[in-house]
């Protein structure tokens, strides 16, 4: 996303800056390994688009901005940890470098750091309390999040909406916090405060079940795994709770078998199941409806460039091929 | 410690409280294990007597006491899973029974609920802020130190000066911590802060170091493991460092040969070297110079029952056989 690289190289500046000082060497290595792999820097900038689109100072949520981004990596570096991920973002996992107990501290150092960096933003006590707070509640979220998506694993009885309550905790919540962060630094007032939030936790229910499609619809090579990877996984997406929620008996055991087995040879089997009930096509109009929904949200905010970027973002997250 | 169950009794119901919403429930189950297995709460009675001994409400301070258990609670089961260590309190670790990836996530999850519990603290803003300044400040001294540990492992080149730096970031931080924020929230003067950081600072310390003279010194029944298991697992404590420091060419290579070996049979030639260099009297003395140091710090605070409490941890922490 092309209008985000304004934002983005502000942020990499200010991240690298503040997390420079962490030691001993291999500890700063391990933690800024995933940082300088790059990444799309989406949440910080929703931080920075929303401080401006309430008539705030970009400045003044740049800290904020950045604790965001390193509380989004800690969680990738955990989260590929136990989930047994080796690559990311193109690279070799933290674990897979320096090994597990290294990057169990790389996580922790970053989160430390994420709230160090929260704590030296350039506003009053009363906002920052509130930032802290919102950012908190989306720690938690997240930890509930990836509970419930390692138990939902090979879970063939997850109900759609328990889905969606995961993947709210697991990655819109902190999706909204970002949203939510930069309108209270923005001095936003409370119907945009709301607004925004609403707009980031629709954001993210869409990002998420975008993901679901793109696993199946998606561009093997952008996406740089191969079409079908979860099914191999047999993880619980969008499209295979559905498939499962209106198979016949049959239909539905035969998918139940694919998603235990691991087979690669089995996807174009499960997709055409998929296929049947229509449960790829459902996902995508989800995916679609939630965007829909987030650029609802803010319609209440007043025109501005950064509210047409919020609303193209909107756009991009469930156009996007990878 | 009796004098200290007043305390401990009103922190645990506050811990128990505040974890209570934690969900799914092999989550809640595996971040309140190590909790309820006991443990002298230490860190959150300094807390609380700290806001006492400078005429501060033990209630003010109840929020920041949880937050400083909870926080040591999820590096202690961090640390477990980075160094292997199967028991803690009498109890089989978490990722002993829950596994890895639920482990890192109860540690996780406490140490988000940890900033949770804090930003409930009934007091104002510009004391929380300062508050969780401090509290960020030592968690990444912690994640610090336990790097350093972990590097230090026989690593026969450590020096005392860097052994003092580690179990400062390790462990001493987070007691100072403890202190300084219970001085803070108690409303205490500049001089008042800082003599309690101090007094946290220094007894962090005497207690790491009577730690490593235990291994030696102490109680094998009332340690729960045997006499010289920091030998057998090559740690490098002041013992062993002084020792290495002090000893001609062949007992040191005979030394490094020991703690490299991992035998329990060999314990009693280590600790025949140890007498030799007198790197045990040694630890000791260092120990009780530390406590001896902390009690100094707060002499300028006005004489009250908390501050001879304060007085008498510093004693106990040197004294203690277990």
């Amino acid at each position: 996303m092309h209008y985000l690289e304004k934002y983005s190289k502000l942020i990499e500046e200010e991240i690298r800056k503040n997390i420079s000082d962490i030691e001993p060497t291999e500890l700063y290595k391990s933690s800024a390994h995933l940082i300088e792999a790059g990444g799309k820097r989406i949440r910080p900038s929703l931080v920075l688009l929303s401080t401006e689109s309430v008539g705030g100072k970009i400045e003044d949520a740049l800290n904020a901005a950045t604790a965001i981004e390193l509380i989004h990596t800690f969680s990738l570096i955990h989260d590929d940890i136990m989930d047994k991920d080796e690559v990311r973002r193109g690279r070799a996992t933290v674990h897979v470098i320096w090994g597990e107990p290294l990057a169990i501290l790389a996580g922790d150092v970053l989160f430390s750091k994420a709230f160090e960096v929260m704590l030296k933003s350039n506003i009053d006590e009363k906002r920052l309390v509130k930032v802290l707070d919102v950012m908190t509640k989306a720690c938690v979220n997240l930890c509930k999040g990836q509970a419930y998506d390692m138990l939902f694993e090979k879970n063939f009885e997850v109900k759609e909406k328990e889905y969606l309550e995961m993947i709210y905790y697991k990655t819109a919540s902190l999706i909204a916090a970002s949203t939510k962060i930069g309108a209270i630094i923005g001095n936003g007032s409370k119907e945009e405060i709301n607004a925004l939030y609403n707009y980031g936790k629709f954001l993210g229910l869409a990002f998420q079940i975008h993901d679901d499609y793109l696993d199946i619809a998606g561009d093997e090579k952008q996406l740089g795994k191969p079409v079908g990877s979860d099914i191999v996984e047999g993880k619980m997406t969008l499209i295979a709770i559905k498939a499962l929620n209106e198979a016949n008996k049959e239909d539905r055991e035969k998918l139940i078998s694919i998603l235990q087995s691991g087979d690669e040879k089995k996807v174009k089997d499960a997709i055409e199941i998929f296929k049947k009930y229509n449960s790829i096509e459902y996902t995508h109009e989800k995916a679609l409806k939630y965007a829909k929904k987030a650029k609802a949200s803010i319609e209440v905010l007043e025109d501005s460039k950064a509210k047409d970027t919020l609303l193209s973002i909107a756009d991009f997250v469930v156009k996007r091929e990878y």
